[in-house]
């Protein structure tokens, strides 16, 4: 079938009352729920309506005061850290999939810092563009929460810790720490003493979580050569690092990785060095994925459902959206599953 | 400053009204381009609701007739082909980059199918919530083109080669074709004749240009030995396919792989069975990323600029909006950037 057709013509209100024999008041009394039209007629209307396909301009229900029926999503983050980041996908298709059950349309925009997110917000707001909004990667000294409130927008910050100074916000989060102390008392059994943390941004609220369960940890440990090194979570940086702390006079014998992707590329710079995973040094990526079991050995992994973290963040917004209070929902902790790059500390490295 | 703060109210063209010493209608007349006050009025109008803060609501835009402000883009694919996968977030950066700069907001969406993705286009027309879409994954017997065309959404297919039958949707491509074409020359100069090209999504219309086009050459160089097997893109299916070629009775010298997470996998299969690349088998990823990078030997790869493809997509579809004319824009062909995984094939190996 060659050329183009004309478009169809969407069903409107008339062509509703044409087909179910009433008027178009009495349409917009049995669609919008309102009394003055019979159940008879009601159900009649509601019926040619969906054989017709039928559906409220989002305009017409955001002017009616019913909302955007639209939740926004801002990502911002410099972008090559977005090269291979298996973390947001997964975190999305999990909000889709609860805001479709509504029908909610899922608004993004990539930014490049946490300033232009809040200028994203204002504008968002200001037009009547979204109903509510998902904040990631909560950080130091952090803008939104305080805008968010300002504004009064429906906000669900995810990975954040319950912060008492903007109760209107809800939050959803996993005990970084918990996880942390976890790790290190895993590798202190297998014998670790000497442990580097190849940290993520350092201004981002769960690496600061991890940092200082790190130093706590080596703390009560009584763990002297213990450190957290921040990077921007590039297989560059992970790289980089990795090289410096295994040319050191006392390289370290346990190397955690904030994400996959350092983590792979760390075994690989280990390998240039002449260090073997784990005999040498072992290694645990905090971020289970497909790369995971794509090096050898496989890499012992922190493991978390961020589909079903996704999930978690979409439902508390709806609550949010529905008139409930705000609340912080907590996340299961990650759990270790140990692979082949995790070991006993041989023999000797350790001194 | 603990406690929440009452919401601050949006501007209203009242509230410019009272600001600049003018009636609203004056405001409406200035802020919509409308005639009827004076050139200082209108100056003075803009100022002030800049001033202010003040946007039009998108709900009343959309009334007016001005649009909805808003491009969408389904993403239909397995869920677990999404895991580590560069390629989109790249496209979508681009995409929002351009985006952005006309205040135009990106409504996003994952589904499971094409089927649940024209349903989505359906809802998204009939409530007015997008002004045009962007269409990724052109496949065979695709009902997506026919369905826009019919709505008569303003739409732009990425990856699709121009198609006749649809003279109202605009296309941005790379020619495949004549990328797959350059890599089997490559290969087929450095000794290969024996090549085996692990593809992607066999019904995708990019996977099927590669396949046609491998087989073409294939005919014309005279080569018997040369297949593609098409995969769900996966890492599992990767190692799978690889481990089964090279156990067979003569195994390939060379092998495509259609992206980067299959190759690294293939990489891994090979070398538990014995192959040493480049010097038993070359390799070449059709995706570059930093992946391609995290292993011994580096490899060689098909570069192209996602972002700057999501960008060319984005300014096909403003230019559609604008009123212009439906185009086909071809983007440059993805170059081979030849690194340590491919080589001379080795005397002996071929026979």
């Amino acid at each position: 079938m060659p050329g183009k057709r004309s478009p169809v013509r969407r069903p409107t209100m008339r062509d509703i009352a044409d087909r179910a024999g009433v008027s178009q008041s009495a349409v917009s009394f049995a669609l919008n729920g309102r009394p003055g039209v019979s159940e008879i007629t009601r159900d009649r209307v509601r019926r040619v309506a969906e054989e017709l396909g039928w559906r409220p301009s989002t305009a017409a229900r955001a002017l009616s005061g019913e909302g955007a029926a639209t939740v926004g999503l801002v990502l911002a983050r410099p972008a090559h850290t977005l090269g291979v980041d298996s973390f947001f996908l997964q975190l999305v298709s999990g909000i889709q999939e609860v805001l479709a059950e509504r029908h909610l349309g899922l608004l993004f925009q990539i930014g490049h810092d946490v300033h232009e997110e809040c200028a994203v917000y204002r504008r968002w707001w200001a037009e009547h563009r979204v109903d509510g909004v998902l904040v990631v990667d909560p950080c130091r000294d952090d803008p939104r929460p305080g805008l968010l409130d300002e504004l009064g927008l429906p906000a669900v910050v995810i990975g954040g810790a319950p912060d008492e100074r903007h109760p209107g916000l809800s939050a959803v989060w996993a005990d970084d720490a918990g996880a942390m102390a976890s790790v290190v008392d895993e590798l202190y059994a297998l014998g670790h003493r000497r442990i580097v943390h190849i940290a993520g941004l350092p201004d981002l609220a769960h690496t600061r979580r991890r940092i200082r369960t790190l130093r706590a940890e080596a703390e009560r440990l009584g763990l002297s050569e213990v450190q957290s090194v921040p990077t921007d979570y590039s297989d560059t940086a992970g790289a980089a690092v990795t090289r410096r702390v295994l040319g050191g006079t006392a390289p370290p014998t346990a190397i955690v990785y904030d994400n996959d992707v350092m983590a792979v590329a760390g075994v690989a710079a280990a390998a240039e060095l002449g260090f073997s995973v784990p005999a040498d040094v072992s290694v645990v990526s905090w971020e289970d994925s497909a790369l995971c079991r794509m090096v050898k050995p496989w890499l012992s992994a922190l493991s978390r459902d961020s589909v079903e973290f996704g999930r978690t963040a979409a439902r508390a917004l709806l609550a949010l959206l529905d008139g409930g209070p705000a609340e912080t929902v907590r996340v299961p902790v990650p759990g270790l599953i140990a692979r082949g790059s995790t070991g006993v500390m041989r023999p000797g490295r350790g001194t």
